[in-house]
């Protein structure tokens, strides 16, 4: 179990390696929420997402001597785990879709990582991940069900916590996005701790509400689709074996957004914020990179 | 004039209200540029630029029992005066031009000053403001040459310096967009102290050169054209009475930029800093907000 001193120890190890990213607000934000709305800007955390952190904190806990890791993901835990690997000296191979975005794949390489693109409607990924690891030796890093990487992504608890008591703010729902839920388990075990007033709330596209149910009804529930949202690297088939229980212990109900309201979110954050967020993984806009001398294409 | 001693002294007075930007980075922005590039991601200070700090600096060092403080800009002096005059209970009236972006003159109102708006065609700004400057007994506080309002640019050298040095990096040019030269300004000052081994390089638009020919001649040159690039903030007509003397001693040649090389580089904030930056004061992509709840219409 991932617990406060797992995460202070994460911390600890990414220091100076991994940012810690500003806690935002705007006026007409406030305005338009009716109530005062603090943003924690993660999109500007190296890499682009929270992954960095849970990729840092697991692979700075492999025992030394190990070979490479290996990991899955169509860009964010990529990009995360392949920037850690290359910090540590670790060799990475990442198995991304071949339908990942562009910029994604392309970050993935040029932090050093061997990148594999699969099919999704023809290959078995699990099968050609353990062929992969075994035949060269490679640990597997998860992208939430891992101790390591809770506890990784739990360092944004802490930062929640100390910068909104600076601005004065000690109690309030947390919205964390949810996939598998391990950014929201880390961030509710640090919460719990460091700002007992905040409750994590876990935030799912519509059809795509398996952490949700799963907190209504006390039992693991499964989405009935794969695909359909723009979200799609958050729509996780169902919740973590290590992540449900600690959500059932400290977060709220789970909330459900469609994606308008999601890219009304985008629009916000893009207006008000300067900031670019993705929904959950891809970019809706273009999947190209506008810059005529980008090795993107 | 603005020594180091006025710049540290400024970033005293903004400690807790203004904030201190993250200086970002991305390996594939390095590779394009073909060596280490860092991004002082100031488009994340409050109110949307570095404006603020300036505003704060200057209403900060106002005598107690300041009636009220005036400004004219369209839309980054604006904003960064507002939001300081609010935060002291200094009233603020400022003059922005009826074209003015309205997400911009929508956060000044938001921040509690009066906009009076009027038409650049037929208006003569400086007897509207002289006059409402005398009638109701208002501090004018300039958009860059100003003592106060140049200390408050140069807290930015200050943060560049330390979060510079955290990273390796003691030596470099240090590219400022450049309109009347208050933030070049300061940040040459701050740099010649705490960062000698860098060297500040104004950027101007293309036709708007003023400072780049100033710095090459060695007197104060004047735009031939008022209008006519994306980068409407920094079209300053010449370069300030106190800035030249600045820059002529501590910066390096000035950069001119074309409106597509601006563009492009908003790309790259874009794509790979998941950053909304503007070209010096007008969004191009839009003049509304795309949220349907937002005051902005």
């Amino acid at each position: 179990m991932t617990d406060l001193a797992a995460i202070t120890a994460a911390a600890a190890r990414m220091a100076g390696h991994v940012r810690v990213t500003p806690l935002l607000s705007a006026p007409l934000l406030d305005r338009m929420a009716g109530r005062r709305v603090l943003i924690k800007a993660e999109c500007l955390q190296v890499t682009g997402s929270f992954k960095a952190r849970g990729g840092w904190a697991a692979i700075s806990a492999l025992p030394k001597g190990t070979r490479g890791v290996l990991a899955m993901s169509s860009g964010n835990h990529a990009q995360g785990v392949a920037f850690a690997a290359a910090a540590h000296g670790v060799a990475a191979v990442i198995l991304m879709p071949s339908d990942a975005p562009a910029v994604k794949v392309a970050n993935t390489r040029a932090y050093g990582a061997e990148v594999i693109l699969y099919d999704r409607a023809t290959t078995d990924r699990d099968a050609l991940a353990a062929g992969l690891a075994a035949e060269r030796g490679l640990v597997l890093v998860p992208p939430f069900d891992h101790p390591d990487v809770i506890a990784g992504q739990g360092t944004v608890g802490l930062e929640i916590a100390a910068q909104a008591a600076e601005v004065g703010v000690t109690s309030a729902d947390v919205l964390v996005c949810c996939g598998g839920g391990g950014l929201s388990a880390g961030v509710a075990v640090a919460l719990e701790d460091r700002a007992p007033g905040m409750r994590v709330r876990t935030v799912e596209p519509a059809g795509f509400d398996d952490m949700a149910r799963s907190l209504t009804l006390g039992v693991a529930q499964r989405n009935t689709q794969a695909t359909g949202s723009i979200c799609d690297a958050i729509l996780t088939p169902s919740p973590g074996k290590m992540t449900l229980p600690v959500l059932q212990r400290l977060a709220g109900p789970g909330i459900v957004v469609t994606d308008t309201q999601a890219q009304r979110a985008m629009a916000a954050a893009f207006t008000h914020l300067r900031l670019v967020a993705e929904p959950g993984g891809r970019w809706p806009w273009r999947r190209r990179c506008l810059i005529p001398a980008c090795p993107i294409r």
